[in-house]
């Protein structure tokens, strides 16, 4: 029987620990399902890329690391702003799972509550390792580039991911 | 001609206050609804309890203090995020009534300018019946049973309320 | 332990058959919950009552049949559009149930794939007991009384059902 | 006091008898608003055309009626596929009103259970003046230009209306 | 060919410095489309009025400043909460435009990736001319009448806005 | 520069006749993106399997038949009911891509309109490719094996489809 685990993060943008924490739970399950949530939010600051951007630049590190994408589902998952239908949300999008891989407490609780099995996923050190540091980054113009898989930088280059983001930085002069 | 009111509130729990807010109503009226607002919310700090849950603890509550089921009506009532039309959707979910209650201004407002007659409800002394205090008081393990109808200790224990807020209340490690 | 059984239903109108359903039920479980289903719908020739009316006729009935309303749970239950997540919903709104009550293949399924023990309800007989035929009649002016509780009867005429109902029959001249 | 009417239709497209009947009601009320219903509407048989392309051929058909558009409101509404709310929403979207054109009985009971007064508009004749004749004579490749004002026939031709007609309208190969 | 622009403001309440914004680009444009944003927001302290309602009060102040409303399209929109979306939400419900005028980097953001021009509109100096500001002097009871064209005033007084702003800036006592 | 083709369908559930149209647009493309549309729709005899199911069928189709998966992007996507911002929707979900290919005109007009070059997928002759002759068999028992590939037979057996599909058409008994 394979197992399967599920992790959900909003990936803006998948970094290197993000890629770290992916290996080391394809070391404990069959296959990985990556759930690229808050599907819907994008060309913000909190939230630049589009969830599509987003798995491109998933699949493409995935890719260039090696790791078998026959073991790897990636998903978009709009949020629903109800937690207590969140979970057969999640079900629903997502191929069959058993473990639900989660730093987050409120998302143990959901999947325990629902009856699945939950992991908090291996802690990964570098504190760089953090989506605001790296957006704050690449609108400040200091090095983003070493905290992300090259992929991605190939991705953001193809998508004018840096652009966006210092556009977005502008201080707005509201019609009020 | 029956006189029916409306009571709206999130009642993240019912606590002792708002029973007796119910009982002094229902010398003024002769049915009275309750309206278990944001009923789409659960598993917060905020809100915990699912509306199903509210709506338990509240008939628990009501019929351990003899209150004539007859005369009351619960019913969830979700967000819609457009006062406009809000109170329209309360009064599709509701049997007919003419009096609203509220200490809320905007919801005063909305019933007002929509034709309703409206009043304050009876403002009960105690500062402790406030359902923040109470969720703070679950989880750091201090007194809350007794701000709360026994029915509601006896149906947080059936459904493990401590342990869900306590696991809630958790400091988050983010993916990130 | 509780055992909480849930059946849901449109309930346009509310019928004797229903009634003699809820009984039986009764006899096999502690508490019933009631579903008013697609709660968002009214005024329709389909569905020509709101959720909340709907919720006034059933509790009406259940009263005058001397149901224990200690018992008995009454919930609007608006669609979701999307079956895998429909049990979810229901759940959120509902107190804890153990048993689902449906004569839908679809529902007892969805019901059955969540962990749900699904029962078949008794059938009743009488193919008058049957909300397409109820309304029919109240449009053509035959008797429909004889198959609904009496204070269903009542609750028609305080919210003036037969005038709405054939108001909505009449042959619509269509802007285009 | 300024009296304010309303009239709710889809407009797919407009018509000389939609014309006709703005005329007759500009005698009758100060303003007159004109709702596009369906507003979410477009790239179907039925509905081809978008809430602001309708706009944009009615504003110019007024316009060229020499209809004082200081007189007319023009309003977009989406469905909400609620009847108890729909009312409001629509309140909310428009001027206040006082009265509403409706021949469609179910239009015309909600505004009526929502305390409007209710009119019927007057009936143009020519049953030409059907939205499903002009979209099918569209299609066929007939005269259509004869039953709608010239200004919609030029901004058909801005929009290239009959080519998305035609292309909507072959039958579809399926993917299955 | 018509050259048309579109700028997007919630205009709660519309003010002189708008409309001098307003008189400026039709300079430059053939038509003006005035998408009312925010559209189902109404009766909170940032937005208290309905989208009907700022629509009133546009017309009304285009039409006493004499400005050719032939030349002018009033839209309300409603927000979609999908930045990625957004740009064709406005496109299906305003007429055909190829200029986006906005100070918001966001919105230029966004219509420029769809494509379409944009222009950052011209600054008015006077920063009275500010809603939030106008907003605070209806509560207080500070001169605001001459930050607003003499019309809006007038359809503040029809809509007694002075007395709901009051109404919702009163202290909450919350249920709780 | 990559070259990135679209193509979207139900895929209740992926058969050979799908496989085969990948793989020839796979010879016209770098990549293409599999969108499985009307995401949300599960547990009905038209749409019986959830997304995430679907999903799962078509990853291991692709595996089985050897197709190089670092060139496909499999992606769930929900009906959004607007003609109008359909284009925008699967855009923000997928990664970017210039090619559409379709044979249901509405959605190539769709993609038109939007600037994207749109194609007709190959035609595969065999009428029993066809999703509704496959849900048939399923539940009529007769031969559907043949039709798909084997490792969908495979996750067909894993989620216990044949015995969902019987249940599912068992003829209603109404609660009426």
């Amino acid at each position: 029987m394979v197992t399967r685990g599920i992790i959900i993060g909003r990936f803006q943008p998948p970094h290197l620990g993000h890629l770290e924490i992916f290996k080391r739970i394809l070391r404990e399950v069959d296959e990985l399902i990556i759930g690229v949530g808050s599907a819907q939010e994008s060309h913000t600051l909190e939230n630049p890329f589009t969830a599509g951007e987003r798995l491109l630049m998933l699949v493409r590190a995935l890719s260039e690391a090696r790791v078998d994408l026959t073991r790897v589902h990636i998903i978009p998952i709009p949020d629903v702003h109800n937690n207590a239908i969140w979970v057969s949300h999640v079900v629903s999008l997502s191929p069959p799972f058993g473990i639900a891989y989660s730093g987050n407490p409120l998302v143990r609780r959901l999947f325990k509550e629902a009856g699945f099995k939950t992991r908090t996923p291996p802690m990964i050190k570098r504190k760089e390792y953090w989506g605001h540091e790296i957006r704050d980054r690449m609108i400040n113009g200091s090095d983003w580039e070493s905290l992300v898989p090259k992929a991605v930088v190939e991705v953001m280059r193809e998508i004018k991911a840096v652009e966006r983001l210092k556009e977005l930085s502008k201080t707005d002069y509201l019609l009020g």
